[in-house]
C-alpha cells in the first residue's frame, strides 16, 4: 500500500484548507493512511510529519503496522494524548488551525480537546479531504476488494446448499460465516442477511431463528472483510415454484439492476445511477417498494463516499468501486435484491461479483 | 423489559438538569429506553412523551419492536428529522434547551443540528443519564446476561478441543462463532481472541492465520451476543509442558484476580478492584506487564460503565455487572489473561462465569 504518497498528499493539502494540522480520529482513515489496524489511536498530521498516538495494548502492534509517522505510546485517550503534545508545540503564528474529522469528533471529544490546547487553537471542523481520496481505489484496493469478493462469491455456494424448508436462516448465515473464518476473512462485513418467505421484505432482515418456508424469497446479502477490505452482495433465490408475481418482480429487479450498471461511466452522477434503477422500476409500478439508495462505495468501510441516490451531485470517476443495489419490497408479502460490486473504468464499469443473476429456485 | 419505566424516570430527571428535551442518538440508548434494535434512529424525549425517528428500512422492524414512543418513519438522517419535528413545535419560554448525547453526537451532526434548529434551541451536553440507568441491571437484565455467559462456557469447550499444534488460531475461533451461532448467537461481542506462542502476549491478539505452536499458552477471550445482550470471558491454556516461569506467571494473575474478586462489593470503588489486583502483581514483579485496567461492565454493550482503573471513584453498587480481568504480557515472550463476569451483590459479588480456573494443559 502506498500509505507515503497518502500521507505527502493530504500533507500538501493542508495549505490549501488553512489547516495547520489535522487530526485524525476515524480509525479507517488512519488505516489508511499509516497501516495501523487496532482500535485506539490518532493520527496527528502537519506539513512536517504525522505523529501516531495509541495506548499500551497496541505497543507491539503499532510498532509492527505503522508507516510513515511517530510512535507515541499514551496513558490516555489517543486524541487527548494528541492534543497534549500539540499543547507543548511551538506555534508560529498568534494563532493555529487544528482540523477535526466532524463525522468522526463527538461534541464530548471536542470538548476536552478544547480544555486541553486553550484559546492559541482554533479547533475548526475540516473537509472530508480523507474520504475524498479514498473513494478512488488504487490497484492495489482493487486487488483486495476482488480478492474478499471472490471468498464471498464462495459462500453463496454454501447458501445454495443449506437453503431448504425448515433450516433456520441462522444456520444458513452460521456454515457461511464459518467458511469466511476458516478461509481468513477477518469477519463478515455486516451482519449476514439472510431473509427467508415474508420477512424476504425486510431491507435488513438480518439471518433469524425463523425457519425458512416451503415457498417464497430468501434474501441472501453478505459480506466479508479480507485484508482489511469490505465485499458486498445479495442474491435472492426462490424456495418451491415461484408465482408469477414474484418472477415478475424478480424480472424487474434484476431489469433495474442491468440498467443501473449500464449507467454507470465516469460521465454519471452519482444520482443518475439512481435515477437508472428507479425508472425501471417504476415502469412496473414497484418504484414505491424500493426504499433505499440504488448503492454506495466499499473499501475499507462497508458504506463510503460516493452514495447513490436522488441528489447526489458526485461525479463518478476511474477508479471508485461501488454497489449496484435495488430491490422491490411488498410489505408482510415478499422482497427481492439483487446486488454487485463494480469498478468505474474509463469506458464504463467493469462488474466484480461474479456468477449468473438468473433467478435461482430451489 | 421494563421499557416503560426506564423511559419515565429519565422523563421524571429532564428537570432536574434543566433539559426541555433529550435527543438520544446513541443506539443501545434507545434499545434499552425502547427497545428498538435497528441500526438507525433517534430517540426524542419531552416531559409528556417521546417520538422515535427510523427510516424508510425500519417500519415493519420499529412497529413491531418499539414501546413507549410513537413512530415517525423519516426520508433523512433520524436526529436531524428529530431536530425538524422540534422546529416546527411550540416553545413555550423564549428558549428552550435539547440535551445532546455528547459522546454520540459528532461534531458534524451537531452543526447540522443547530442549522436546523436556529437561535431559539439551546444545545447542551446532557450529563450520561443513561449510562448512569445503565449501570444497574435489573433482573431481566441479569438473567440475560447470564444466558449469553452460559452460551459462552460452552464455546470454551469447543476451544480445548481444537487447540493443538499446528492448527491455525483462526480455526479455533471459526469453529467457536460457527457453533455460536449455530446457538442462537446474534454475533461475537468483539472479534475473537485467540492469541497463541508469543502472541499470548499481544493483549488484543485477535485471531490470526498464525499456527499455534508445540509450547506456550494461548490466550482466548470472547464473548457472544445473545438477544441483546453480551459476555466476555478470558481463558488462557498452556499448550505442551509449561515451563516453571509459565507457571510462575498464571498463578499470579490467577491469584490477582481471585483478590480483585474479593475485592469487589457495594463498599468498594472501581479503583479500588483494580488496586486489588495490581497490588499481587506488584507482589510478584509482574505489575509493569499487566498494561490494561481491570475490568469494566458490560450489558448491552461489550464496554460500559464503571470502569475499573485508577482514578476511578465510582461506587459499586449491586446489581452493576462488571468483568474481572487482569493479565501479565511479557513482550515477546508469553501472556496470560483470566477474566469472569460478576454481578455486585449487596454482600459482596456472584461469579457469573462457570467453570474452574485452574491451569489446563493441552
Amino acid at each position: 500500500m502506498d500509505h507515503s504518497g497518502r500521507l505527502r498528499r493530504l500533507q500538501a493539502a493542508l495549505d490549501d484548507h488553512k489547516l495547520d494540522w489535522l487530526l485524525v480520529t476515524h480509525l479507517p482513515n488512519i488505516r489508511y493512511l499509516c497501516g495501523f489496524t487496532g482500535s485506539a489511536g490518532a493520527l496527528l498530521i502537519g506539513e512536517r510529519g504525522a505523529t501516531f498516538f495509541t495506548d499500551g495494548r497496541y505497543v507491539t502492534q503499532a510498532r509492527a503496522e505503522v508507516v510513515g509517522a511517530r510512535i507515541v505510546i499514551a496513558r490516555k485517550a489517543p486524541a487527548l494524548a494528541a492534543a497534549e503534545f500539540l499543547a507543548a508545540s511551538p506555534i508560529r503564528a498568534a494563532s493555529a488551525r487544528l482540523g477535526l474529522e466532524p463525522q468522526s469528533v463527538t461534541v464530548g471529544m471536542r470538548e476536552q480537546l478544547a480544555a486541553v490546547l486553550k484559546r492559541k487553537w482554533k479547533l475548526v471542523s475540516a473537509p472530508p479531504l480523507i474520504e475524498r481520496a479514498r473513494m478512488v481505489k488504487d490497484k492495489e484496493e482493487i486487488r483486495r476488494i476482488g480478492e474478499a469478493i471472490r471468498l464471498g462469491a464462495s459462500l453463496f455456494r454454501i447458501a445454495r446448499k443449506k437453503i431448504r424448508p425448515g433450516v433456520k436462516e441462522v444456520e444458513v448465515a452460521a456454515a457461511m460465516e464459518y467458511e469466511a473464518r476458516r478461509a481468513g476473512a477477518e469477519g463478515m462485513s455486516f451482519s449476514t442477511i439472510i431473509a427467508a418467505g415474508k420477512r424476504s421484505a425486510v431491507v435488513h432482515g438480518r439471518a433469524s431463528d425463523a425457519r425458512i418456508p416451503r415457498r417464497g424469497f430468501v434474501v441472501c446479502d453478505f459480506g466479508v472483510i479480507l485484508a482489511g477490505y469490505c465485499s458486498d452482495r445479495t442474491r435472492t433465490v426462490h424456495v418451491g415454484r415461484p408465482s408469477s408475481d414474484a418472477r415478475q418482480i424478480y424480472e424487474a429487479v434484476l431489469e433495474a439492476q442491468l440498467a443501473a450498471i449500464a449507467s454507470v461511466g465516469p460521465r454519471a452522477t452519482a444520482a443518475d445511477v439512481d435515477t437508472a434503477a428507479r425508472k425501471v422500476l417504476r415502469k412496473h409500478h414497484l418504484a414505491r417498494y424500493f426504499t433505499h439508495s440504488t448503492g454506495h462505495g466499499l473499501g475499507l468501510e462497508i458504506h463510503e463516499a460516493p452514495r447513490l441516490a436522488a441528489g447526489q451531485t458526485q461525479e463518478l470517476q476511474p477508479g471508485m468501486v461501488i454497489t449496484i443495489e435495488p430491490g422491490a419490497y411488498i410489505p408482510g408479502k415478499q422482497g427481492v435484491r439483487i446486488e454487485d460490486v463494480v469498478v468505474v473504468t474509463p469506458a464504463g464499469c467493469e462488474v466484480l461479483t461474479p456468477t449468473e443473476k438468473e433467478l435461482i429456485v430451489i
